[in-house]
């Protein structure tokens, strides 16, 4: 079957390899839709990092490169598994990509998230969804019911990614939301804090483009820091602060922004994956008592996003910026993704 | 009457001022036992800092140096204003002095220890407690039951900081506690977090004096990272990691300590005042979800802090290390805790 594996660094191929086995436990897919990820473009550009490198497996798929890529995906059911219940042959289903581990005291207690050998079907091992085929768990299967299609279906995975977010942050009905950062993962957490119930939000961004894309996506108001002085806008329409702040920056800059701007008691969730350390000022939280926290991934999240979807309370259509197949996956996707990134949200690959 | 006053740098004195008058709203004590803080010895080593500096007043008081010192302390009511109700001449009290301002949100909120314009009677103008004689506003004063001596009441301020500390922490019963530091604030957030129901509780301290004085006061292991493999200790004991740890260290080693020691979902509370910005690594917060708060100070913590020591539940005792007079106070207090620091806790002053 054809299949699009991460050879290495800038190292992307369509390849063709043998089509994976369902087994026991297992379900098999015909993957249709699959977006590609920020993480992706990371390890085409400075990888291999996540994906295993030769020489040092993944603890738990064993693997190492080449890996089919792909972990953002929905597909139809063409076979299931002994032991498998609940998904049937012809379902339309969504993967959730997290591995998990039956060694690790947080997989089995439910904090999968936090399995100490975090592993991605799609990046550290077990195939992908970018393939013609894939074979996953049981576990990481969810059914989608007729409402929601199975292209918006792919963007269910990074919509978890905002939601988790919006529930790290313990959002209540009304509280102001800062987001710092409008790219893929800023822009759906914009999306999930407004559908929990968020008063006033206001991103923070300086790429026109994504400026464009969060008003559209239902920011109350979008600052620019080359051209607003933030602090001051904020401390003029929030007084002592924002209830709630999200680091999508994952820079000094952007944490400092995010610590500054909340009121006394606020809360800080950083969502971006930091490149390095960076300096931090212990006083900017001190004298409010604020909250830090960081949320990773997600879990036990899909469901919701899907009755989300299902009752059209989300609307991702706007998300999708590109639609693409196996053959242009590098440079009418990962290369765009790079060269012309504030033009795109989300491309979606189809087999 | 006789007060000790701080006029600047290393030169803190005791003269002869101005009785303070009694007027409606305030009561006017007769200090008894008043505790040196770190932060007196800070401000006489590297200040003024928080003490308001010539040409730079407080907000609130509108004094600069000299100030009284003094802000741990208890004595005997001597006049109470008019509108001053639950007090009265002869009560022994507990002076708790953060200088609340009507103006402010966090004030009014009863967040009063966020105020922006944080001040302390004793430190930030408005008399001090290192005096014949103290007039404080009534919301400051708490009425000594008969069962708490007045030498005890002296230490019920540093006592709030770490049950305050412990509260932010949301202890639960049984959770397992790493203390990083055991000066007096580590100390007194030990006995806080006994008290409340922590399991086992591990201090980590490098000075064999406080070492001691920790294992007294109730912890059920002592590290010292100069002899200790502290990681490799706490992860045979406690697995994945402890449920809450408290940075009384402040600095770049300590937070990353602290971070490094929780268990995924883990909680981690600032509880000192760190000298300068540090770098910081998200990424060991990313992966477990762990979730940093910083303490200051206290809020509405001063009556169940009583409680415990009229109960019996908390003995200050092991924490009284000196008694001196006002003639003492520079060589035989304050230099004491610079020259001798790691035999001393608590230095009490009497008139």
């Amino acid at each position: 079957m054809r299949a699009v594996r991460y050879h290495g660094n800038r190292d992307v191929r369509v390849d063709d390899i043998a089509e994976p086995e369902c087994r026991p436990g297992f379900v098999k897919i015909a993957p249709e839709w699959c977006g590609i990820c920020g993480s992706d473009v990371h390890e085409y550009l400075v990888g291999p990092e996540t994906i295993p490198a030769p020489g040092a497996p993944h603890p738990i798929t064993g693997e190492t490169l080449p890996v089919v890529l792909g972990h953002e995906y929905a597909g139809t059911v063409v076979e299931v598994g002994d032991g498998v219940d609940g998904v049937n042959v012809g379902d339309r289903v969504a993967v959730e990509p997290i591995i998990r581990d039956n060694d690790c005291p947080s997989c089995l207690a439910g904090h999968y998230n936090l399995c100490p050998q975090l592993g991605f079907h799609g990046l550290s091992g077990y195939g992908g969804g970018l393939a013609e085929f894939s074979v996953v768990p049981g576990y990481m299967v969810h059914v989608l019911p007729d409402e929601v299609p199975t292209d918006a279906a792919a963007l269910i995975e990074p919509l978890a990614v905002g939601w988790h977010a919006a529930k790290m942050a313990e959002l209540r009905d009304g509280d102001s939301v800062l987001i710092i950062g409008a790219g893929p993962i800023g822009l759906v957490t914009l999306l999930a804090v407004k559908l929990m119930g968020a008063g006033e939000v206001v991103v923070v961004e300086l790429s026109s483009a994504r400026k464009a894309k969060a008003a559209e996506l239902g920011a109350d108001l979008v600052l620019d820091p080359a051209h607003d002085d933030v602090a001051a806008v904020l401390a003029e329409r929030f007084g002592q602060g924002v209830d709630v702040a999200f680091d999508a920056g994952g820079n000094a800059a952007t944490i400092a922004l995010a610590l500054s701007s909340v009121r006394p008691k606020g809360r800080v969730v950083n969502i971006a994956l930091w490149e390095h350390p960076v300096e931090f000022d212990m006083f900017s939280m001190l004298f409010k008592e604020s909250n830090l926290t960081a949320s990773c991934a997600y879990c036990n999240d899909h469901g919701e996003v899907i009755d989300a979807l299902a009752t059209g309370r989300i609307d991702v259509t706007p998300l999708i910026t590109g639609r693409i197949t196996f053959e242009d996956v590098v440079t009418g996707g990962i290369e765009q993704l790079i060269d012309n990134r504030d033009a795109h949200v989300k491309i979606l690959v189809h087999p």
